[in-house]
């Protein structure tokens, strides 16, 4: 059996081990006589599965001690309040980078609780660049320094990371588990699942323990929210999203068979060259970022012509290449190749591409 | 094979014929070569889903158009900020019933964002009765009345609807799809999936449009708190926890299945009354709580020699029957008999503890 390749934003991919073990335990997880989703999180069999699933995390991210690492619900969306109420403390200013749409959805929130800087913008580029870090006007007395690594819409990536003189934030959403990251350079990375991680419905948050020593939630904050109650709980304050976390370990103890993060880099980068390469060298494809600052994980392109975007997407379904349509406020097509999209999956969209442009170019 | 029985709190035991089509759906969702987990929530494929749980959920309960459905995150705590948030708009005044450790939280958190009349107590009964309806100091001008249906704890179920002034709240998270109810009694229900719905990490509430129009969020509200966004946004304000929709689904479907509602409370009836009736006529066996307000869904009970409940523990595993250890506030034994725990799950625990006590007493 041949499986279509799933170029979904997200929710997105998941390696197929990971469903195949998923399916073999799913009525009977490793003789309980119950499946995962029936387990009080409190339990032996659980508590486990949460354990091993936060090892196997630290392992792969280098997670120095003095971090919490915290497996919640919302989303990143969530995360958008869950920054500033737990970060402000008496601060009443924050540093935001806008290089996006989602940097833009992030700003939009933290404005409801605080004055937001925005450091420097790439919106006059149309976001196809990440302004140079020189002409960031960072504010020393900022609470923090909030940014978005790897913009999902518009296929945009830090491939640096941001010498902040406040805490560090960054919405890893897409990027987390796609490479090796210096973990103690951030304050907090949070990221929704339902990209590199798991099913959607679980969120990480990884977060040095002096930063939220540093302050205290802010009073209105919804007690669920407050990141302190949830690290003191082990992420248990109420009941976690338990079926989401023991798929999120599978896919951690995958990662780890692929011989962890530096291998999926490299994995991951021939995926991306590989098809910017397919794009750049045809006359028909676009795609509009600057080259030094193109994502690995969503590679967004039109066609020449968008008469046959229609035509583009039917024939690509009809070869196995599915979810291939761009975000309704970019258009043209995406294609997300997050660490579960194998190379063959590459190779044969780019296949598909040529043949498509010789037809059509 | 059989199965063993899981009489867990929560999460909890699901229907064998919903997790089998799990199962078999896992990889391959009726021919759309992707896993649930995998689907965009904006596609077709899941949105066909998603509105198919809707409409089943709707038949089942008879929910009224004018009622908005959303399939929320965070459990039924978010909801202990989320309902104050919404809708005690200019008021700042709302009538709280404390019937137990489930109320008690609701309260506290309530606490944190206005003032709290609590309209009765059973705490000096020890929560073991409802305070009749006569005796609550209800305020005409508080913005809502909430109370707790189900004590999931305690074991403590309202087999009545107060008949409530203002806005009725319910945290049916125990109870909710046991038995019919009449939607239109109630303002706002809610309740976490994972007694009677599905798999943890996901919250149903079912609100009445009159309601939130009456009022507006509180501006400290988190965007993904306010009701009424989400109602706007199809409970997409952003991704949904696809995975757990579709089998809360699968769960509604089953349940029309058998019957409906109304098949569930004569099961759920028949089973409580088994177990009830088992704790009464036993001189080992105890349930603290008044007849008239015993839980169907949640059924507690403690043995005349708390030094055999560790026997009980082990002896009831070795005979298939699980997860009956009692809340750690409360001690004893606890056995959460839910819609899917078949009659023949409570006939054999009966069998257990009569041959236990014949043993032991």
């Amino acid at each position: 059996m041949t499986r279509a390749y799933n170029f979904s934003a997200g929710p997105a991919v998941l390696p197929l081990p990971v469903l195949e073990q998923v399916r073999e335990e799913l009525i009977d997880w490793q003789g309980s006589d119950m499946s995962v989703m029936e387990m009080s999180h409190r339990g032996k069999h659980f508590t486990r599965i949460a354990e091993q699933a936060e090892a196997d995390l630290r392992d792969l991210l280098a997670i120095p001690d003095e971090y919490k690492v915290l497996f919640l619900q919302g989303g990143a969306t969530a995360q958008f309040a869950m920054v500033p109420l737990n970060l402000l403390g008496k601060h009443n200013k924050a540093d935001y980078l806008n290089t996006g749409q989602w940097s833009k959805k992030a700003i939009k929130e933290a404005k409801r609780y605080t004055t937001v800087n925005q450091v420097a913008s790439s919106e006059a580029d149309n976001f196809s660049t990440i302004p140079t870090f020189a002409s960031w006007r960072c504010n020393p007395n900022a609470a923090y320094l909030h940014y978005t690594p790897n913009e999902t819409i518009g296929g945009l990536e830090f491939h640096w990371v941001p010498d902040a003189k406040v805490p560090l934030v960054a919405d890893m959403s897409s990027t987390l588990l796609s490479r090796p990251i210096d973990v103690s350079q951030f304050g907090l990375i949070y990221a929704g699942a339902q990209k590199n991680i798991g099913p959607a419905g679980l969120t990480l948050v990884i977060v040095s323990q002096d930063v939220l020593d540093q302050t205290s939630a802010r009073p209105e904050t919804p007690t669920l929210f407050d990141y302190r109650v949830q690290a003191q709980a082990g992420s248990m304050s109420n009941t976690p999203p338990t079926f989401a976390w023991y798929v999120a370990g599978l896919v951690f103890q995958w990662l780890k068979q692929q011989g962890g993060l530096s291998a999926m880099a490299e994995h991951n980068q021939a995926k991306a060259n590989m098809l910017y390469a397919c794009i750049d060298e045809s006359g028909f494809y676009t795609n509009p970022i600057d080259p030094a600052c193109r994502s690995w994980m969503n590679v967004p392109f039109t066609l020449a012509d968008a008469a046959h975007d229609a035509t583009f997407l039917q024939e690509a379904k009809n070869a196995g290449l599915l979810e291939l349509k761009g975000h309704r406020s970019v258009g043209g097509m995406r294609a997300s190749i997050y660490n579960a999209m194998p190379l063959e999956g590459v190779q044969a969209l780019v296949e598909f591409m040529r043949e498509f442009e010789r037809r059509y170019g």
